[in-house]
């Protein structure tokens, strides 16, 4: 399922790139943490835009998110 | 705007890869084709499940799918 890969994809991203935790993250980037938590375990369709705002906090490309997927 | 470079990425994808008019891929991919038109067009905040229906019927990863973008 395509939203349980990213949800994996984006936890090794936050850890490698980011260095924070969920919560850490999530207030970095000013998305709500219990969203950005169901994101990461691959419960949430999240948009484009959202999508977006995760790969800018993580400082990586779209592509650069998508690798491997 | 994300959605606006998304959709002219899709236009270009869509007639170098598939060779199809947005109503031929639209129906190929099962896609209604306004609802389709209407991401090409960049007025729609499509999620992660429809952009991955879209990869599979252009035969490009997703990495690929937002490359230079």
């Amino acid at each position: 399922m395509i939203t349980t890969d990213l949800g994996k994809r984006l936890q090794t991203l936050r850890k490698d790139k980011a260095g924070l935790s969920q919560e850490k993250f999530a207030l970095k980037i000013g998305m709500d943490r219990t969203y950005y938590a169901s994101v990461e375990a691959g419960r949430r369709n999240i948009s484009i835009i959202n999508i977006k705002k995760i790969a800018d906090g993580l400082g990586v490309s779209l592509s650069e998110l998508f690798e491997g997927m």
